[in-house]
This record gives structure tokens, C-alpha cells and sequence, in this order.
């Protein structure tokens, strides 16, 4: 019978063989997320950072994935248990799993670069990207997805895809960093006003933003397994259909609230549709509902979407108004704030929760363990960057002189012009004013 | 001899995650393709409206997928035979065939966007995206994929993967649209010649039509399953390895045949190579093989790719000097008249065709059924979207004043500018003159 | 026992379907590296030659893929040694072999029009696109992936992905094109010191960049087979997880090693971090490992990615003051010389030749044999491209004229504005000076 066969392949090798080119596939498009960080993040610059915004971009990968691959991994690795034969990729030759592990390393990486722009120094921010990939990272997979240290009773710290693991890392270390920076000059009047210092290019920004979309449906549904475990003992691998099919509805339908929340808000507070607040609010309900796709209903999706980009305009308004941090790309309110809102809401919306009646005791576990889960995240992650940028300030290493900061960093410290032939480079100093700086009042107009 | 296996999977289970990955990679790619739209439109219109192009570009994936979620795939699946059961998403919970539907349907919606730019008022083109992705679109899938009622005699309808009811469907609305809408001010002269309005980018409109390209290999090659049946009885699943060969293969020549074409007739037309036509050329080398790729002979792909690239600058140069409609971004030559090309096309260069000699049954009652197939879609398009289009003019909301529309819709409708260290926003407004409007007669020097 | 399974599938097609929708999704990544290319060059040059650039991508992949499917695939698989009923596509029918050819093919293809930017006459470059898609490439594929002519002893010319064959062979064609068309004017002054010309956008040269790398991940692990023979009699289909795990690593950090390696010297030389630079070192070191990622140790693609990097400020500083070439897009030092490296670096880095102790006859019979093949894929480029170029050039026919060059490409190949809304289309014309054109001095201020 045997020798009627073309060819004898092991079921293992099939299996193998799928899970690993869903696994390479997906991995190459959240690296493209990359190229989306880099055109969302530039267009929201002026023209005289965009080299400079380009070239952190570059260098996060670069710098990132080679500490990730020499250290990083083997931290978070030994501090989830592994032996640290496992843990580093070049003693494991597991090189797949360490790729797939590195490109969601280093998106949170990447989103600090867009709150830090236009007044960072460049050896600054290598630092902290450096810090960032060997330990502040790492330590948070190594607690959550590598040991799942963080559990009580029956429920472990749901996060499926990096909602707060990776963008409410990223978003609340952007945050903390722009604090210590400090604002851009000009982004407050002396009275404490917010002057709104528009993007160079939305035409960017929202190629940045759909190209990012493309590689999250690897972030969120290649973060789903082809095959589960079924039979009587788990010993027949099934496809796991139903949960890679939830996982693409979800982002779909989250990514869709939160671009209608965002625009709905920013429409009832100025009567227009700003732009830039429905792209974000489609990236906020992306962020929103990264923790959660693999349980979320699809009401659910609609929900955690809608809400992560309705609260976009209102947390921006407060980050700018009151706390008067400076976040350029508004990566808090994106990453931070619409990562922590849809972790938190997990067990709410999940399927388990709702299955014949609402399950209150799964609903109250959950929650204590993700509020549990957001807190330890969300203060490890103010701490190392607190320390690392308050360091860099200390000895004067944090942001370059205010000559550079007016001329713009792409001259000062990439000796470039982004677009030597188009417009002027710099309105404030060629006018001596603030054409291209519109107070918040007029930005209705 | 079981326990010496490693692990136990059964076939049913291979082949499900084989077909799913697989239509899970595609449908991302084709998501891709709104990235794609949006830099194509967004460079063929001028710069004061470019942002507005951009948020209805995501608005239409944000709303329409949303609509199609709730209504319109379930319309479909009713109109179709379809149990309710299966017709709803949400009920049916195959979440995947869902969105695989999905992102065909925003590729219809999407294109008329490119007609009208520059002057419909963005409540009315969301109006229109609800009832296109609600109606308009799901009962022409209902009739033709899900129930196939077009049929003569032995042939049924055929549009592999919707070049008239995808693209054919989008470019007729969008001429329709722009016809009820009239031109943007100052495209036709008093005397009724008419202005070239250059879009402000081409690098974004080439950049927009690449990454359609790469979209478009999913959006047709992803049509094809990956097992088809096969054995006596139907019931051994083999390889689809023919058709997902011919489909690749049809895909590239048809392509490359439509950017030389037009870039044929431009240059003859001219004596220069106009970037755009080729650009566009490409494109609707595209829509012209999308329908019958999975028949269409190596031959066949060239002729009907050269001749739907060919037929562009014809076909525009008709609508905009016979008809004296303003389809701004070459929707109706790129998605219409191209669509309805290859899809009449079909029965004339199918292998089934010239098996053994032509068979010139298939042929005639092919073309029967394609024609009327055409014709219904055609029919039902123009109509749907002249009562909803006329329904909105005559209440005054289908288009912005003319004072919003010199100044631009960006400024107008959103509150934002794109650029706003570049360039001067209207050399309408600041020259009181046209010099960024050719008239045709200049636009070769 | 067979009634109880669900459906009947040969394994055979099941290994088919899995490598088919490999091959099929790695080539459509590839094909992006054409959209990459469009942006990477169209950054990289003026804004009056914009859409020229953007042209000739189109056409490259118009007139290159048809001259392909026609020509050149059968012209490499007859010098290979393949029957004509296999060499040529259309005979055989196996289009997604086909297709996955063609992309590596234009690949080189594309890579000469960056160096021949800014004054060549758009029918000498399609005339050039013609003949190396119809010869000069499938002569190489010929006698080194089909024929594998070249080996000394055990040893086979080992290039794994095109690192020589595609990308060295490509950077080598477009030095000897800029060399015989000579630089645009204005490149170098009156004394042969060189001008710095900039690019009109870092931010689409950037964006090209990381789309290339995307698409490059496709490249280099789409080109490692999904199943290896094994079993003892190789009868037996296993995983190839080992190379793809490897070639997916060398990848990366390879990348990353080049942008760190041109970023470094760049600053070393001008106390400045280059963002163009950095971006084209990435570039570079991922040239570098293509044509050994299968094989090279993890420590190897540190050292290959960043000798890569780091000699291509050096190399470009060569070409431009010592030769005195005007290689526009630097496609020399990225591909040409990179390549070169990578491909003499394999018996050096291989992990045949350390496992156990250095492997000398590994080591000495693998470097003869990449020295033989380097030397005769570069003899043959340079020969046969000086040829074609040459007698464009005896004719008249290679380059535009000085007015036509001082205007720009888009106006007079073209009959386009690229941006007609913004910014001074040629400074030089306007201030009859340099303003655009800074000396190296002056570049880093």
C-alpha cells in the first residue's frame, strides 16, 4: 500500500510545514508595520524633523533587533523560566520564533519615536531604544507571555496579541518620555495655551495609517495558531478555525468603530471630520482591541472599538490642556490609553463570559487579574523610562540646544534636507512667527 | 503503528488550514488595496483636497465594512437562496468567508470616490457608501455569485473575480455619480472645452497604483481555491495547481499589457509617454482580466489586456469631451468600460474555447449570457445610483458651495490642511487665474 | 477504514498545495520590490525627473515581464540544458514557476534605472530593459541556477537568492551605463570636483527602502523550498525548517548590521548620521547576504551585513571622486559591490565550513569557485551592457539633449509636472545658479 504512495510525508512535517509559513507570513507584515510607524510618524512632523523622525525609524529596527537578538530575548526567556539554552537564539537556532518574538519587540519600541519627535537627541533616543530591546521589554514578555506569572485563582493575564504588553507599553513609555523632554518650544504659549503645529504631509500620515492596518491583520490574526489541540487526550490536532475566524472579524470590526468613534467625537466637539483624528481612531481601535480578539464577541469588537476611538479626542485634549506634555504623534492616547481600555475590558466582552447567562465569577477573576496585569506593566514601564530619560537629562544627553531645535534636527543632526526643493523649510524663522502654528482656536477654520 | 506517529491530524483538518491561510493572506492583500486607492486618488486630485479624499477613503472602509457587516452581506446571502442562518455574519459566526466577501465589496465602494472628488459633500458620499454597501452592491452579488440567475442554456454568468461586479459596478456608479454631480468648477471652459486639472502628485498616484498591483495578485489569484475535486466521484481533493497557475500568469501579462497599451495610444495620440496613462494603463490591464482569469489563455491575457490598456486614453478622452463628465481620477475608463471589456471577452479567448477547434456554442451562448449579465449589473447601477445621487441634489447635499469648493474641501469639510508648509494651497485663488490648469492643447509641451 | 474519513486527499497534494501557496505569496512580495524600487528612485532624484523615473519602473515591468514570458525564460532554460517544452512558458503552462522567475528577473532589471536617472532618453532604457530581459539576465540564470556550469571540484557556484546573479549583475549593468552615458550636468564642476545633487524626498526614498526590505523577506525566504528530501533513500518529505529558520535570521540581522555599519562610517566621516545613508546601508547589507543566507552562521550575517554597510560610503565616495561616475541612486555600491562581497564571503562564513574545526578544502575549493563566478557574470554584464549602451550612444540615441536635461525628463519625455502645484521646479533654471546643488563641503552643515 505503501509503495502506491507519490511520496511519504509525516503528518508532523505538514503541520510544520503550515504553522511555519502562517508564522513567516504574518511576521513579514507586522515588520511592514514598521515602514507604516515610519510614514504615520513623519507626516505628523514638521519638514525640517522628517529625516530625522526617518532615521529613528531606521535605526529602532537596526539597533533593536540586533539587542533583541543578542540580549533581549534571552532576558525575557530566563526570566519566564526558560533554560537559557532556550531562551537565546543564537545557543536555540530557533530563529522563526525568535523573528516572530523581535518584530512585536520592536513595534513597541518604535511607537516612542513618535512622541519624543522634533526635540530628542539622536544618541539619546538610540539609548533608550537599546534599553528598551534588552531589558524594559523583555521583562514584561518574560512575566506575562513567557512565565504567566500574573494570574489569580482560575484566570491568567489575558493579552493576546500585545494590547498592553506591546502598545500600552510603547504608549505609556512615549508618554513618559515627552514628559521629562519636555514640550517642542512653541507647542505652548507663555500662558500655557496649546498651539496646534500641524504635520507636514497628512497624505503621509494616513499611508502610514493603512499601511499599518495591513500588517496589524498579522499582529492580531497571525497571532492565532493554524492547529489546536482536540481529541479525547489533545492528542489530534484540529484547525483552530473558529478562533483565527474571530481574531479577523474583530480587528475588522474594531478598526472600523474606532475610525467612526474618533471622527463622531472630533465632529460633535469642532463640526468637521478631522483627518488625522479618524486615522488614529482606526489605529485606536486596532490598539483596543489587540488584547482580546482570540474572546471578543463581535458586539463586543464594536463596543472596545468605538470607545478606544471616541476616547482618542477627549484623552488628546487632556493630555494637551492639562498635564501639558507634548505628545507629538499623540501616542498615549493611540497605544496607551485605547491598550489599556481594551485589555481592561476583557472579560466583559469575551465569549466565556457570556455563554448560557452572564458568568460573574469569570467576569470579577478577570478583571482583578487584568487591572492586576495593567498596573504592573503600566508602572514598570513609567519606572525604566523614567529613570533611563531622567538619567539622559541629568547629564544634559536628553534633547539638543534650542538652535538645533529651531533649525531642525534633520540639519543639525543628520546634515539633510528632506525636501531641498520644496517650501520653506522653516516658517518660524523665515517669517520670524508663527504662520505654520495655529493656535487651537483656529484649527476649525 | 498509531502510537508511532508523533501526532494524529486528520485530513479534513490539513486541508481547511491550507485553504484558510491561504484565503486569510489574500484577503489581507486585498484589504491592501483601500492603501492603494487612497494614494492613487489622493495624487490625481489637487492639493486643497487631498485631505478630504483621505478620510473618505477611510470612511468608506470604516462605514462600509461596518454596514456590510450588519446588512448587506446578509442581503446578499438572501437574495442569493441563502438560509438566513448562514446569510448573517453574525449568526453564522464563519467569520472568514465573511471577510473575504468584505474587502471585495469596499473595492466597489471605494472607486467612486475617485469620480467625484473634489466637490460632493462628504455626508453625501458616506450616504451613498451606506447604501452601496447595504443594497446596491449585495443585490448584485445576491444575483449573480451567491444564486448564479444569470444563466443561457448551458453558460452561466461568469466573473471570476468581479471585473463587472466589482470593478464594472464601481466604475459605472462613479460615472453616474460624477455626471449628477456636474464638473468641478473651471473644468470646462464657458465655451465647453476642457481644462486639464493636474492632480498635485504623481509619485503618490504612481506609488497608489503599485500597491494596487501587489493588492490586486491576491484579489485574483486568492480567488482561486486551493484544492479543487477531483476522483471519480468528486470526492479526492487535488491540488488547484492549473488554475491557480493560469490565474497568476494571466494576471501579469494582462497587466503589463494594459501600461503599454495606453502608453501606446498616449504616445501616438501625443509623442509622449504620459505617465498616468501608463499608470492607469496598468491598472485597467487589470480590471480588463479580473473576470476571466481562470479561463483565459496565455494569448488571450494579451489581447485583452493591451486592448482594455489601450482603450483608456479613448474612453477618457469620449467622457470628457462628448459626455463633459468630470470623472477626476479616470474611474469609468479604468474600472468601467474596462470591466465590461473583459468580461465580454470571456467566451472569446477561454482555453474551453479552443479545444480541438473553436467551439463556437460555447462562444455564442457565452456571449449571450455575458451581455446580459452586463447589462443587468449596468442597469441596476446607473439606477440605483442615479435615484440616490438625484435624491441628494434635489435636496440640496450633494455637493459643497462654490466658495467651500475653491477654497477646498480640506479647509471646508475637515478644518485641515495637508501641506501646510508647502506649496500655495490654490493658485486659483492666489493667481485669480488658471495657472495650474492646462487647457488640453498645452498639456504636451 | 478509509470510509471514516471526511474527504480523500493524495499527500502529494497536499506537499503541492502548501509549497504552491508559498511560492505564490513570496512572489507577490517580491513583486512589490517594484513599487519599493518606484519610491527608493523616485526620492532619490529631482523633482523634474520624478515622473520620468516613475515611467520607466512601469515600463521595466510592462516590457520586461512580456519580454520575459516570451524570451528570456526560454533562452535561460535552453542554455541551462532544459527541453524547449519546459524552457518556454507558454509551451509548458507551468506559470507560477514561471512567474516566481520573473520577479527575480526584473528585479535586475529595475535596479539600472536608478543609475542612468536624470539624462537618459526613455526608449534607449526601454531598448536596454528589452534586451536584458530577453538575454543579458537569462544568460546568467542559464549557466548558474538551471545549467550550474560553473563548479570547480565539489564545489558549485553557490548564490542562493540572486545576491550576485540578480543584485550584483544589476549594480554592475547600471555603473556601466552611467559610465558610458557620462554624468548629468552640473554633477561635477569644471575642475572634476563632484556636486552634490539631492534627491527631492527622503521621506518616499525611506518609504522605498522599508518596502524593499518587506518585500525582500519574500526574496530570500520565499527562495528556500517549504519540504527537503530526507529519509535514507530521500524518499521522504521533512520540514525544511532548519534553512528557512536560518535564511529568515541572516536576513535580519544582516539588514540590520548594514544600516548600523553605513550609519557608523557615515559619522565617523562627517560627525553626522546620514539618513540616506543608514537607509541604503539596510539596503546593502541585505544585498550582501542574498546569496548565502541559507548557509551563513548568525555571526557571519553580522559580519557580511555590516562589511556591507560600512563599505558603501566608502565605495560611493570611490565611484564618484576617483571614477567619476554619476551612479544617481548609489545602485553600484548597494547592489554591485555588496553583492560582490556577500557572494565572496560564502566558503567564510558557511556553517559547513565550521562545524568541527575550519574546513581549509571547504574553504579554498568554495572561494575559487565564487571568484570563477563573479568574474564571469561581471565580464558578461559589463561587455554586454557596454555594448547595448555604446551603440545607443554611437547613435544618438542614449541621452536627452541639454535642454531637455536642464528642463527635466517629465516635461520633455513625459509632458508631465510631477508636482504642479509646488515648489520651483528646477532651481537651477530659476536662480541660474546652485542653490539646489550643494558642494560635498558643504553637505554637512
Amino acid at each position: 500500500m505503501i509503495e502506491a504512495l507519490p511520496l511519504q510525508v509525516e503528518p508532523s512535517a505538514l503541520t510544520d510545514a503550515i504553522s511555519n509559513v502562517w508564522v513567516l507570513t504574518v511576521t513579514f507584515l507586522i515588520f511592514f508595520m514598521h515602514a507604516g510607524f515610519a510614514m504615520l510618524e513623519a507626516g505628523q512632523v514638521r519638514a525640517k524633523n522628517v529625516a530625522n523622525q526617518l532615521t529613528k525609524n531606521l535605526l529602532t529596527w537596526s539597533v533593536g533587533v540586533t539587542v533583541f537578538f543578542v540580549i533581549g530575548a534571552g532576558i525575557s526567556g530566563l526570566i519566564g523560566g526558560d533554560p537559557y539554552t532556550d531562551a537565546f537564539p543564537f545557543l536555540d537556532e530557533e530563529y522563526i520564533g525568535w523573528l516572530y518574538g523581535a518584530v512585536f519587540a520592536m513595534t513597541a519600541a518604535t511607537i516612542v519615536s513618535g512622541a519624543v519627535a522634533g526635540r530628542a537627541k539622536l544618541r539619546a533616543y538610540v539609548t533608550y531604544t537599546f534599553l528598551l530591546a534588552a531589558v524594559i521589554y523583555p521583562v514584561v514578555t518574560g512575566i506575562t507571555w513567557v512565565g504567566e506569572y500574573i494570574a489569580v485563582g482560575d484566570a491568567v493575564f489575558h493579552d493576546f496579541a500585545g494590547g498592553m504588553i506591546v502598545h500600552g507599553l510603547g504608549g505609556i513609555a512615549g508618554l513618559t518620555a515627552a514628559y521629562i523632554l519636555g514640550p517642542r518650544m512653541d507647542r505652548f504659549g507663555e500662558d500655557g495655551s496649546p498651539n496646534v503645529i500641524p504635520g507636514h504631509s497628512m497624505t503621509f500620515a494616513v499611508l502610514g495609517t493603512l499601511m499599518l492596518a495591513f500588517g496589524w491583520y498579522g499582529f492580531n490574526v497571525g497571532t492565532a495558531a493554524v492547529f489546536a489541540e482536540a481529541g479525547p487526550n489533545g492528542d489530534l490536532l484540529a484547525f483552530n478555525g473558529a478562533v483565527l475566524s474571530r481574531v479577523a472579524m474583530g480587528t475588522t470590526i474594531a478598526m472600523a468603530a474606532g475610525a467612526m468613534g474618533a471622527g463622531l467625537v472630533a465632529w460633535l466637539k469642532t463640526d468637521k471630520v478631522d483627518t488625522l483624528y479618524v486615522a488614529n481612531g482606526l489605529l485606536a481601535g486596532l490598539v483596543g482591541i489587540t488584547a482580546i480578539p482570540d474572546t471578543t464577541t463581535w458586539w463586543g469588537a464594536f463596543i472596545v472599538g468605538g470607545l478606544a476611538g471616541a476616547q482618542l479626542p477627549i484623552v488628546f485634549g487632556f493630555v494637551e490642556n492639562r498635564l501639558k506634555i507634548d505628545d507629538v504623534c499623540a501616542v498615549f492616547p493611540v497605544h496607551g490609553s485605547a491598550g489599556v481600555l481594551g485589555t481592561l475590558a476583557f472579560p466583559f466582552v469575551a465569549v466565556e463570559a457570556w455563554q448560557g447567562g452572564l458568568d460573574l465569577g469569570f467576569v470579577v477573576e478577570g478583571f482583578i487579574t487584568q487591572v492586576l496585569g495593567v498596573v504592573i506593566i503600566a508602572a514598570w514601564t513609567i519606572l525604566a523610562t523614567g529613570v533611563v530619560w531622567g538619567a539622559l537629562k541629568a547629564i544634559g544627553q536628553a534633547r539638543v540646544t534650542p538652535e538645533h531645535e529651531r533649525e531642525g534636527l534633520d540639519l543639525s543632526e543628520h546634515g539633510v534636507e528632506t525636501y531641498p526643493e520644496f517650501g520653506d523649510e522653516d516658517p518660524l524663522v523665515a517669517d520670524g512667527g508663527v504662520s505654520a502654528v495655529r493656535s487651537r482656536g483656529d484649527s476649525d477654520e
